[in-house]
């Protein structure tokens, strides 16, 4: 049997971090834009964060919650304000100082003197402030709680080494922030939040993701509990791909979030904020992606389907473009997975084989070949992108009569659905350990060990100084504290930091 | 006849300024945010900017151009290029000169002086240079024109005199930027461009517009051609709805833009570039709006349809909510203008006379009220947001079996978008006159009219020098040229500037 000449140069196991590059740079999902920190991404990426967009969309308005925008720039006091209350508050943002441009009389501009703002402003890192503002001027009485808002948007945090899609000094979001009356209802809506995203990257991004609570540690600066899903990348490192914040009354009193209850006295709100950003697209292409580039789960790649017409510049070629258009009518007209497919009839001049292999590389679900002899008989050539390769490491086409196409094709598109969160669940939960002892911890993550995987470990939940000691711990071998699974068997046994008794499991891990 | 009672208190006649704020404020649209010349859009109007969106995305796809996102900053240098080729250039922008805040040693924060920028970046005012960068390295032959993208995205011009909407220093756009390989084809897609926001404009806010041609002292800096929209306010005054710009080769060379044609010659790319911005709400606030507030087109209204049930806190209200919820799904189901009808089934608590005069200020089409024993005996009482008042000067409700409503309820949102679009275009139409002499031009624009409208000039198309002239001519009595119509009849007199022979027709009005 030949091998299989794979269609990128690098392969997972031999440079994950390369290999990554080498998908994003292939699959044309984005680029290095000359400016640092800062991607410019591609139609295929856009194309993917999209179609993420409009699926999380429908899920938070279905919630009832409602979008809106706020502005871009924060004066520096509402930080200063912040800073008073919450220790360890990020520092590294973008600050205008200026307003205007000038020639700075060697032919090049320069800031204005002259137009220095009296207070700088700060490129937002994240909204809790303004909006936080926006809130105390909203919320009068219990009658206005629950106060449900959402913004897509993009933000800016300084990054010294920044990773495509993973971390970027620019990146775009979704920014949930809620105002409740109590902490139950803040709580719940937290947890929804959460829910919300586990059962989106599961069933859309077809990313298996454990749904927990950070500990201590993790938690965003001053939020009372910080929620997270955690998806397995296959490297064995975990993305923390979704936080959720309880924040108590915290933010509420620095903003001034106040209403009257139903008895009449002044209380503070209890609010919740929550996220998901581009990061996500680096969770799918490192779930996802194999040797041969991206694959993206029908549910959110722009097309589902690519016809390639194999045109060979003859008279013959308008028959063919006929039949295809034809075929792509019927296709567009056909739902899956709640939606019409999405379908692309690639008519670019070109070879065939080549193009094939960049759609093979972007990760397109089905690629239909076909020619003119296959027109006149009626017949298609189907690719599955996670069934690429047959026994004879040929591209793994499969003949059939259109109409039998068209009778499977929801189901090949459902199918490779499931098929890519099974895998990826299956290869995740295969890469999890039980470990009981710090000792054994470290074995499992020895430095000569490939891509060993996450640990599951039980604690006693240390706080303050014990607890930075195990953080120290951890990190003196490269590791972290994942998540606290909701929903997970009790402990049982002794905590492998403390030597106490446990109180719960926790999951441990070299992480992105 | 008792006088109506209208919903604001501000009439568009008295104080025509003052009435746009009040309907942004009482239709829940927008508000001052705090930070200086930004504001917060609210889910009211960004409902109407996501309706914006999706209807406007729809047509750019439909064309060809895929969206992709481009870097928020842009070094300073590129600027510097850009202002050797471009006189006239805008310098009012947002510049970030550090990356890092510390403590001042006061309680409070600082930009660090240990993280100023070794070069300043500059927040977008509009993205031409850094999606020139990329142009250029993803040009390289002929096969790669016609290069079609998109982005939408908020950029920032720094605004001394700020108006929620019309002028503000951070706003929402989509910004076209195309790369051709000729005039011809670069020309095309500019008044492509132009036809879809003209198409967007008419078709979905009701909005009639003038597509043309830019005088040669309006163009966008380096244009060899700028065509716009323009738009009758209901003060007579134009409002710039949309632009697109033939760019000629200039850009191209600032960016580097080259491509080897098919004889192998390095060539420069001819570009083009269109946007259409939040600014759109203003202008359809003040085509629809009424001394009641807003009225929204259905095709862009977020509810098209708000059913209010009339609550009593009884067990009975059990039995209505059931019934009104019925009635919304059966309206969810229905179709209009191509899309399923968007129904909000409103049961936050509170009077139903209160909630309905909210509703008529955020202009929904049709307001429906429904009381215990209207649903007991089948009935809706309607209301249509342009027939809301009866001759007894009380709001119009029309009762009828529910069966009725739902045989009529689509032609009722079809009948009220067109009946928006016939209005403004008879009222602008109306206020178009024809000018044949710069006095009679005085005249018609004399400080005592009020909201006299636009005229319509023949001129000779002057240039240089003797365009300034007429430019500030115009502007010593606060008047612009809008623009030059596309197809429109010939010239057959004088010019009212020169005296010369006239060459073409041209707009002239005050302008927002």
């Amino acid at each position: 049997m030949s091998a299989i000449r794979h269609a990128l140069s690098i392969k997972r196991e031999d440079d994950f971090a390369q290999w990554y590059q080498e998908v994003i740079s292939e699959a044309e999902m984005a680029e290095e834009s000359g400016v640092r920190g800062c991607m410019v991404i591609k139609p295929w990426g856009y194309g993917i964060w999209e179609r993420i967009q409009r699926l999380m969309d429908d899920r938070i308005k279905a919630a009832g919650v409602s979008n809106c925008y706020f502005p871009l720039f924060i004066p520096l006091s509402y930080f200063a304000k912040e800073a008073e209350h919450v220790e360890g508050f990020a520092k590294e943002m973008a600050v205008v100082t200026h307003h205007r441009l000038v020639g700075d009389g060697k032919g090049g501009l320069t800031p204005d003197p002259d137009a220095k703002l009296e207070e700088p402003l700060i490129v937002r890192p994240t909204s809790e402030t303004v909006i936080g503002a926006a809130m105390a001027r909203w919320v009068q009485s219990w009658r206005d709680l629950p106060l449900l808002t959402n913004q897509w948007a993009n933000v800016v945090r300084w990054e010294m080494r920044t990773r495509m899609f993973l971390r970027t000094s620019e990146f775009l979001w979704q920014e949930g922030h809620t105002a409740h009356a109590d902490r139950d209802d803040a709580m719940a809506e937290t947890l929804r939040a959460l829910e919300m995203y586990r059962d989106f990257a599961e069933t859309d991004l077809a990313m298996p993701v454990i749904a927990g609570e950070k500990p201590e540690n993790e938690r965003f600066p001053g939020a009372v509990g910080t929620y997270s899903i955690e998806a397995m990348m296959q490297d064995g490192k975990a993305l923390q791909a979704g936080t959720s914040h309880y924040l108590g009354t915290g933010f509420a009193e620095a903003s001034g979030i106040q209403y009257q209850d139903k008895e009449g006295a002044q209380q503070y709100a209890h609010t919740t904020s929550w996220g998901v950003s581009t990061r996500l697209i680096g969770g799918l292409i490192m779930t996802h992606g194999d040797d041969d580039g991206l694959r993206v789960p029908p549910a959110v790649a722009p097309h589902q389907v690519v016809i390639l017409p194999m045109l060979r510049d003859t008279p013959d070629d308008e028959a063919l473009l006929a039949y295809c258009e034809e075929l792509r009518k019927v296709l567009a007209g056909m739902s899956v997975l709640g939606e019409p497919v999405r379908v692309l009839l690639d008519k670019r001049p070109g070879k065939a084989t080549q193009k094939r292999w960049a759609w093979v590389k972007k990760g397109v679900p089905l690629i239909l070949e076909i020619g003119g002899r296959d027109a006149a008989a009626d017949q298609i050539s189907m690719l599955r992108r996670d069934k690429l390769w047959n026994e004879a490491a040929k591209a793994n086409f499969q003949a059939m009569p259109q109409v039998e196409f068209l009778t499977r094709a929801a189901a090949e598109l459902q199918e490779l659905q499931d098929a890519l969160y099974v895998e990826a669940k299956a290869r995740r939960d295969a890469h999890i350990a039980q470990v009981s002892s710090f000792d054994e911890l470290a074995a499992f993550f020895a430095e000569d060990k490939r891509y060993p995987g996450w640990a599951e470990v039980e604690w006693s939940r240390p706080t303050g100084a014990e607890l930075e000691e195990v953080v120290q711990k951890l990190k003196a071998i490269k590791l972290t504290m994942r998540n606290t699974p909701l929903h997970a068997a009790p402990a049982a046994g002794k905590c492998i930091f403390t030597g106490r008794l446990a109180v719960e499991r926790i999951y441990v891990a070299r992480a992105y």
